[in-house]
């Protein structure tokens, strides 16, 4: 077998109906996949896994956004100006190429240049179009958002979202409402996003449309400590810190707590939703000694994050992936966001008990100004409480009002020390983002869950999938395709299923072929009906893992295999 | 109360967070509505409601397809040349409109006309700009898709489509192979679809980013009966013939039976699935007195339709509005795209026995042929075994080879006729089609449910929604801010959300205060921990609906509340 196991994991994606090139009939498009029926069931499966962890463990609530956004919002989200891929044409044939990928091998930092640098460099190094050899265009920003326009005409321009998270921004303050005005909290959404890539080639780990899964939680920015923690402390996970890459060195194994009071994870919070992430991986079948924790270096990390953490996963053909970034973006969002809308987004903080301040005010006399500036008064008073200490300078002030410079002295002002209570102050929360890239953890599952071993002479591909998230849970087989076979069969089908699980059926071929096909598509349990079936009602039951067999009556099989999904019993050989 | 139906609810659901309005935070945009914490979990309720009538039930398959589609798909299907509203702009202030908007009330067809025609009433109307009352410019036809560009420079063309199915059908040959080659089967999809409205004025119910759920049912177009018709046959349905819209008369009440005989609808195939819809629309919480079945007019009907059906539901504000098409699409569009593929999407369809059948053949006679043509002797009998019948005229053919024509009579070949056994002929599938408008449904579902009734001389707002699609199933209410009462409270809390059960917890306010809160989202029951509860262990119940209070052991409680989610158990005042 030449094919690497990327190709052998597609290849069963695609004949089995977990994953579709998408327009295949049209010749396909790069960047686009289709959950075909066993992969949307996956997918599903893998989302509601999720929500247990995100939304039914932590208690934050879901929302749901639109896919398509205002220029607003990625105007303050810094998408407009920032999200961009450096890119040169072919003056030739007008292919377009990422200008740093032509330099990877070259150059080592290709990544971080400016397109100054990278135009320079592939001209000194006499890079030429890969396609036709022709001469390379200069190198410009591509924004990576798809672009549309809302309503006709020239309309408002929209943009297809590159990220969920800008969704729960924008919801900051009915959110802030929802929850009574009281950090922490958190948001999730689990939705599409798109980014328009320059010409992707990794198949469907780089793609234009794809699902993200997010959850922004809103912490105090004085205390980033996190209750739970100490019952995640002691989780030894595989990090890799900025410093040891630095240095060149391999990953560590370290546990949270160390890891937070040494400093190498910034805080509780981020450590908590680390290990979170770790349990969530893990669950879906990641295999976990192809899983580590990376910390961004500085030269890579966003310049508003105080800290961030990508888990990646290990691949046959691409090496270490990146599938969840989990950042503390501090209040960057909410900040750009106030400063774009003009909306001040923060939450009111009460002290524990009142501070008593210090407030010193300007106290206008009304004796002097009512006589001297008559119907201009009022405005003159309203000018005068408005200022702040700072714009007294000496023992004159100068306002404007309307649009005529006034000169006032002590005639017209007393200064006062007044002594006021404060029950608390407005703070902008921050935010830490564990951000999941759903397909390519769908992917990773696959791979990691793949396993070929040679059986009777035979390639046996079993796909280990964990059982909560195989699509199918029980395939329902009669030993042979006779009426007093089939009959039996279709009743445990029946039962299965109205007991909510999902069970295929199957009576063509050789059962060992049927075992086969359930094998590579993971499906935990084969429940065989045969002739001893006929005579004492019971069924065997096959374990797709180690392939051995047990004999149960045929009324105890849904108990038994609804047991078996949850991991409530063990497969037990008797 | 001088706002509507339609205003309270919104209200509510704005207040609660059901749903909101889109980039608030930045003035909105038209069309988009956000679905906030409550609306999401409603949804996706609603959503896995429908699949356990569409998948679980059904057996159908879902699959997940890109919300992008490129060019090819959209020619093929139509809606690039014919998926579009009649808009004019107004020559002042630019404003669009919908020009068959600006005749309503004045002409009573204007649905369907041509923009010249429009275009011509507009003018001899005196129509001018509902806005400035400038001049209204010509009329023309705007597509509805959003439009994208795949990729950096020129790219390729994209569009975000207007529904689902179209990924079903692209899929075809794939999902044909997945169902083993065999009819009927159906494919199911669940997600965003779009259409750029012109100016989009009817709030949540016309959205320009909106979720469908979409069934493709693929059936044999020589037997349209569908076995389980018998079961739902005596279902009376209110339904709205187009013969009885022409007469000007009001919808029947007619069996579903009655309406196949008689040729009401076209088919059992299609009346299983409008009586389908009807138990998936009423169990979700629509009102089955404010629903009816219309069945489209002639000069409604997409031209390629056999038959179509809405399922409407009657709204305050807006009278009958569409919640679901059902339509047998016949084969439409699997020829649609067989055209401009040139791949066959059709289906082998095996006769009971196998058809003897006369075939006349073109047999060349080697003899001739080889020496008179040499090399291109095999070419000139290819040419001639593909000819058709139809193509001899007279004793002699002419054929091309090579761009040469070549004439050739009975010394090159003889006519034979043959018997042959046929098997089976290719067939292309028709296809029924249940699609539902999520958002719609999701509105529908809170007007339906939502009552106001006097209690104590306040006004009680309820939103009755089904105990399965309530976005919260009970909420813990300790009957005073004690610690005594918050700590067995909590537990409560904690135990009932181990068992799934979506939960609050709310001590702020009178107890009065908090059952209200509770029923306006429509959580099925609250449970009061009191003073009793310290001295015999037992909590109270509280049923929304009828306010009706039980006294019950702590310990039964996760039981209970399971069972009367699941209507298991009714809820019995003792």
């Amino acid at each position: 077998m030449q094919t690497d196991l990327y190709d052998r994991v597609i290849e069963l994606a695609r004949r089995r109906g977990f994953l579709w090139n998408s327009f295949e009939l049209y010749g396909g498009a790069a960047g686009f996949y289709d959950y075909g029926p066993l992969g949307a069931i996956l997918k599903r499966a893998v989302e509601d896994l999720w929500r247990e962890f995100f939304v039914l463990r932590e208690g934050f609530f879901e929302i749901e956004s639109p896919t398509i956004g205002i220029e607003d919002v990625f105007r303050a989200s810094g998408h407009l100006s920032g999200f961009s891929d450096p890119i040169t044409e072919c003056i030739k044939c007008n292919e377009p190429f990422r200008a740093d990928h032509l330099l990877e091998g070259i150059v080592s930092d290709a990544d971080g240049m400016s397109t100054k640098e990278l135009e320079e460099l592939i001209r000194s190094h006499n890079i030429s179009c890969p396609e036709c050899s022709g001469e390379l265009g200069g190198v410009y920003d591509f924004n990576l958002m798809f672009e549309t326009t809302i309503g006709p005409g020239k309309g408002r321009r929209g943009y297809l979202r590159p990220e969920t998270a800008q969704g729960m921004f924008v919801n900051f303050p009915r959110l802030l409402r929802f929850y009574r005005e009281k950090l922490p909290f958190g948001a999730v959404q689990i939705g599409k996003s798109y980014r328009n890539e320059i010409s992707p080639r990794q198949g469907v780990l780089r793609l234009r449309e794809f699902t993200q899964a997010e959850a922004e939680i809103f912490i105090d920015p004085t205390d980033k400590t996190e209750p739970r923690f100490k019952d995640v402390a002691s989780s030894e996970l595989t990090l890799y810190p900025a410093s040891i890459q630095e240095a060149g060195e391999e990953p560590i194994q370290m546990r949270l707590g160390e890891a937070v009071a040494e400093g190498t994870i910034a805080h509780e919070s981020l450590a908590y939703y680390i290990n979170l992430t770790y349990e969530f991986l893990t669950a879906s079948g990641i295999d976990p000694k192809r899983l580590r924790f990376r910390q961004h270096r500085d030269d890579e990390m966003a310049h508003y994050a105080a800290d961030c953490w990508d888990a990646e996963a290990y691949l046959d053909r691409f090496g270490w992936v990146e599938l969840v970034g989990i950042a503390d973006r501090t209040d960057y969002d909410l900040q750009a966001h106030t400063r774009v809308s003009g909306m001040e987004l923060g939450v009111f903080k009460e002290y524990e008990k009142p501070k008593r301040q210090k407030v010193i005010k300007i106290k206008p006399k009304m004796n002097y100004i009512g006589p001297k500036f008559k119907k201009r008064a009022k405005q003159v008073v309203k000018t005068l409480e408005k200022l702040s200490l700072g714009e007294i300078s000496g023992e004159t002030i100068t306002i404007e009002v309307d649009g005529e410079e006034i000169r006032l002295g002590s005639e017209a002002f007393t200064i006062e020390t007044l002594i006021e209570e404060i029950s608390g102050e407005k703070i902008i929360p921050h935010v830490v983002e564990p951000s999941f890239g759903l397909d390519r953890i769908i992917y990773t599952i696959l791979e990691h869950s793949y396993r070929e071993e040679t059986v009777e002479d035979e390639v046996r591909k079993v796909m280990e999938l964990p059982e909560k998230i195989a699509p199918i849970k029980a395939a329902v087989l009669p030993l042979l395709t006779k009426d007093e076979l089939i009959t039996p069969a279709k009743k445990i089908e029946t039962k299965l299923k109205e007991n909510g699980i999902q069970t295929t059926y199957d009576d063509s071929g050789t059962i060992g072929r049927r075992y086969r096909r359930n094998d590579e598509i993971g499906t935990p349990y084969a429940i065989t009906i045969d002739y001893t079936t006929l005579e004492d009602e019971t069924v065997t039951i096959r374990d797709r893992t180690t392939m051995k067999q047990i004999r149960r009556p045929i009324k105890e099989i849904e108990y038994l295999i609804t047991r078996l999904i949850r991991r409530e019993e063990k497969f037990n050989v008797l």
